[in-house]
C-alpha cells in the first residue's frame, strides 16, 4: 500500500479530472461524491428471465471488464502486488460462504470455514519470525492496515498511557491510528534514505522519559521500501533509559516482512528481539487476489489485552468479527507451493530485477535511488499523467517509484523504460534534455541533474 | 454476525476440547493458542516438481475440504448467511488481484480495480434508504464490524465529547468500537424482544444532559433479531431536549437493514429522519462468498470527519486501506439480477418460513420467540452440543437460534425439527419429557415449560 495509493486528482465541480503538475499544490479531496464512471444496477423487467437480456447484458458488461483487467495487469509496475497468480486449484471453493468468524484459536459453530489452513499459515510465519508455535497468537487479516491497527492497539492495551513513536515516512495506517485511539504521537524524522533517525528518535524519547513508548518500526517504508534499523531502535531506547517492559515495538512488514528474511545479510526481524508485533501483507509479495495479511502477536501481550473483563466482550482479539475465509485458503496454497526455498528464489530475483532497472535509468541520465535491502526503485515523476496511469506508478512529490514484484520481468522493464526514455525527448524537449534535479528526495549522489551528475 | 460467532468452548491443557453443560460457567478463553485441527504448510521436497506428490498431496487435501464444505452448507441454519450462492459468471475474475484501495470515490493510479461496480452498488443502497446520490459517502467493508467501526468512529468525530448509547444486546463490535476509541459508553436496558427500552434510555440520556449523544440503533439484533423503535429514539432524544444538531445516530443494519425496506408496515430506516450512518452485511442476506459489508454515511458528517488537516494523512474516509475489490463485483451481480422485486420475494419467503418452523417448534411442545420483522427464531438451547453443532446454531445462555436465510426451505426446516424432537425424547428422558423453562429469555407467553404452558 502506498502513501499514494488513493492519490487524488483535483477534481472540479461537474466531475471531470484536471491533471496537475507537479509545482500546483496537491489538493486533497475529501467529502466528496463524485460519480465519475459507474455501473448502475438497475432493476431487472418483468420478462427478463425469458428474454435473457439482462444476463446478457451483465455478460458483456463482465467479458469487458475482464479485458481491461487483463490490460491493466499487463502494465502495473509501482504498487508492490504480486500479480502472477496461479489459484486455478482453487477454484471449486469459491461457491463457498466461507467465514472465519473471531479468533482463529476458538472454535466456532459455524462450520463453514478454513480455520484449519489459516492456523497452518500462521504457524509458518511464527516460525519464519522465530516465535514458538504456544507463544503467538495470530490471525490472517484484510491488509496491512487492519495489522497495523491491531498492532498499535495492543501496544497501547500493554501501555494504556504510553506515547507512540514512528517516523514520518510511515504508513498513513499508523497516524490513523493514533487519531482513532486517542494516544499522543510523535512523529520522528527520517534520514534521506527513508530510514528512521534514530538521533531525532533518541530527542524525542528524552522528552517523555515519564511515559512508556509504542514504536512502529518500518520494514520497509512505503515510498522509498527503506528499512529501519530495528536493532538501532532498540539500542536507543536502552541507551535512553527504556527498560524493556517500558516499550512495545510494532513492526509494519507489509512488504519487506517477508521478504528480508530472504536477504542475505539483511538484519533479521525476529521475536528473539524484544519485539511485541509483526505484520506484513498477503497480496503483496505472496500474490492473492484480494488483500489480506498476516499478524502476529507475542502471547503475553494478548493475555494483556484481555485483562479488562469489558474487553472479552469481543469474545476475541481480532479487530474485525466476520473474517474472510477464502484468504488462508489462497495463503496456503502457495506456501506449500513455493516453500521457504521458492520465496527465496523469488526474493533474489526481485532484487536482481530492481538493480537491473536502476542500472538501466541511470545509463539513460535518470537518477535513481534503490535501498540496500529493497526492491523498490525511486526515480523522478514522470511529466506526463497518462504515462503515469498506464504504468500505474505510485508517485510523492516530485518522485516516482516503481516496485519490482515476481511477476515483473526483464522484458517489461525494458518496455517500460523504453518508453520512458522516448517520452522524456518530448517532456524535456528542443534538444536540451536536462533531467529535474530529485536530490532532495533522493540524495546528492543518486541524482542526475545537471548540477549534481 | 452472532455474539456467539466465536463461542468457545472450554479447552483444557493439550486441547482436548470438554463440552460444558448449560449450568457451567461460560469461560471466555483468550489468549491461549490451542492447535485443535491446522493443516501444516511443510516444504517442498527437492524432486516435488518431478514427482508431482505435493500437487496430489495439495489436490486430495482440497478435495476432503470440498466435501466437508458441502456437507456444512448443508446442514447449517444458525447464523445468518445466505448460503444460495451461484457466482460461475464471476469465476472468469478470480485469477486478478482487485484492490479498491482507499476511497471509492477518489481515484488511484492503481488500474487493477473494481471502483466501477463499487459505485453502482452504493448508489442502489442509498437509493434503498433515500439518500441522494451526491448527499452520500459510503463503501463496501470486509464485514458488518467494519461498518460499525466506521459509524462510530463518524460519531466521535462529529461529536468529540459525546457519550455512546446502545443498548446492551447490540453487537459486541460496538463496545469494541467504545474500548478502541476511548469514548463513554452507557449501556441501556432492553425489553424481553431484545429491542431497546426507551424509557431506560431517557433515564441515561437525562445523566449527561450537557454532553451530546452518539447512538447505536440496532436495525436487528443478533440473538433475538430485535428491531430498535427508530422512531421512538429520535423521538426520546427530542424529549429529553436534546436538538438534531445535538445527536448523532448509527443504524447497525447488519441482517435486517437490508430486509426491513421490503416488510410491509416495517417502520422506515431512511435518512428522511435524523440519522447519520447505516450499515449493513453483504454476506448475510444477499450471500457472498467472503464477508463483506456496505457502509454509507450523510455527506456532511464525513466533512466534519475530515476538518482536522492531520487526519487528511489517511487520504480518505475509511477505516481500512487496500480494500477487497471483488466483494463488489458479488453484490453487483446479484443486486442486479434479482432487483428490489426479487429481495421483495426472498424476504417475504423467508418471513413466511420462520413463522412456519416457529408453528412446528410450539406445536411440539417447545417454546420459541419470533419478532414481528424478524425471520430469527429463538428457542431453548438443545441440550446436545453435537446436535448444536450439526445444525451450526448459534447459542446463547439458554436459548439458540436460527436465522432464516432464503437457502433454508420448509424441507430442511422439516429435517431439523423432527431430529430436535427425536432427540429431546433421549435429553429429557423416561417418559416425563417438560420442557425446560426459557421465560426469562423469551417470556412466559411464549414458553412451554410446565409452569407456563
Amino acid at each position: 500500500m502506498s502513501l499514494n495509493d488513493a492519490r487524488p486528482r483535483r477534481v472540479v465541480n461537474g466531475g471531470t479530472s484536471v491533471n496537475y503538475g507537479k509545482e500546483k499544490p496537491r489538493d486533497i479531496v475529501l467529502g466528496r461524491n463524485v460519480h465519475i464512471s459507474c455501473h448502475e444496477v438497475t432493476e431487472p423487467d418483468a420478462d427478463d428471465e425469458v428474454t435473457g437480456e439482462r444476463e446478457a447484458y451483465m455478460a458483456s458488461v463482465l467479458a469487458r471488464y475482464r479485458k481491461s483487467l487483463l490490460e491493466r495487469t499487463k502494465h502495473h509496475l509501482g504498487y508492490p502486488y504480486n500479480l502472477d497468480l496461479d489459484y486455478g486449484a482453487l477454484s471449486q471453493l469459491q461457491r463457498f460462504s466461507i467465514n472465519n468468524l473471531g479468533d482463529p484459536f476458538i472454535e466456532s459453530n459455524y462450520g463453514v470455514h478454513s480455520r484449519q489452513f489459516e492456523v497452518g499459515v500462521l504457524d509458518w510465519f511464527a516460525r519464519l519470525w522465530e516465535l514458538e508455535k504456544n507463544e503467538y497468537l495470530g490471525y490472517i487479516t484484510n491488509c496491512g492496515t487492519e495489522g497495523n491497527l491491531h498492532g498499535i492497539l495492543v501496544g497501547r492495551e500493554v501501555f494504556p498511557d504510553g506515547i507512540l513513536y514512528a517516523s514520518c515516512e510511515s504508513h498513513y495506517s499508523i497516524f490513523k491510528a493514533a487519531r482513532m485511539y486517542r494516544m499522543d504521537c510523535e512523529k520522528v524524522n527520517t534520514l534521506l534514505s527513508g530510514e528512521i533517525d534514530c538521533e531525532d528518535f533518541k530527542a524525542k524519547l528524552s522528552l517523555h522519559k515519564d511515559k512508556p513508548a509504542i514504536i512502529n518500526v518500518n520494514i520497509g517504508t512505503t515510498v522509498k521500501g527503506a528499512v529501519d534499523d530495528l536493532d538501532l531502535v532498540i539500542r536507543t531506547l536502552e541507551d535512553t533509559g527504556f527498560a524493556h517492559d517500558r516499550f512495545y515495538i510494532h513492526c509494519d512488514g507489509a512488504l519487506f516482512g517477508l521478504m528480508m528474511p530472504f536477504v542475505k545479510l539483511a538484519p533479521k526481524v525476529t521475536f528473539k528481539k524484544p519485539i511485541g508485533s509483526v505484520s506484513v501483507s498477503g497480496h503483496k509479495f505472496v500474490g492473492c487476489p484480494m488483500p489480506c495479511g498476516v499478524q502476529i502477536t507475542r502471547l503475553e501481550h494478548i493475555n494483556a489485552l484481555s485483562r479488562d473483563v469489558e474487553y472479552l466482550a469481543s469474545r476475541d482479539a481480532t479487530i474485525m468479527g466476520s473474517r474472510n475465509g477464502h484468504a488462508p485458503l489462497f495463503l496456503w496454497y502457495t506456501l506449500n507451493r513455493k516453500g521457504y526455498g521458492g520465496f527465496q528464489k523469488e526474493v533474489q530475483k526481485c532484487l536482481r530485477n530492481a538493480h537491473y532497472l536502476k542500472g538501466r535509468l541511470t545509463s539513460a541520465g535518470i537518477g535513481a535511488m534503490l535501498n540496500e535491502l529493497s526492491s523498490t526503485v525511486v526515480f523522478e515523476r514522470p511529466q506526463d499523467e497518462e504515462f503515469t496511469r498506464k504504468w500505474q506508478l505510485a508517485c510523492q512529490g516530485s518522485i516516482a517509484h516503481v516496485v519490482v514484484m515476481p511477476n515483473i520481468t526483464i522484458d517489461k522493464l525494458d518496455d517500460f523504460v523504453d518508453e520512458l526514455i522516448e517520452r522524456r525527448v518530448v517532456w524535456y524537449g528542443n534538444g536540451k534534455l536536462q533531467s529535474p534535479c530529485v536530490a532532495p528526495d533522493i540524495g546528492e549522489d543518486n541524482c542526475l541533474c545537471v548540477l549534481h551528475k
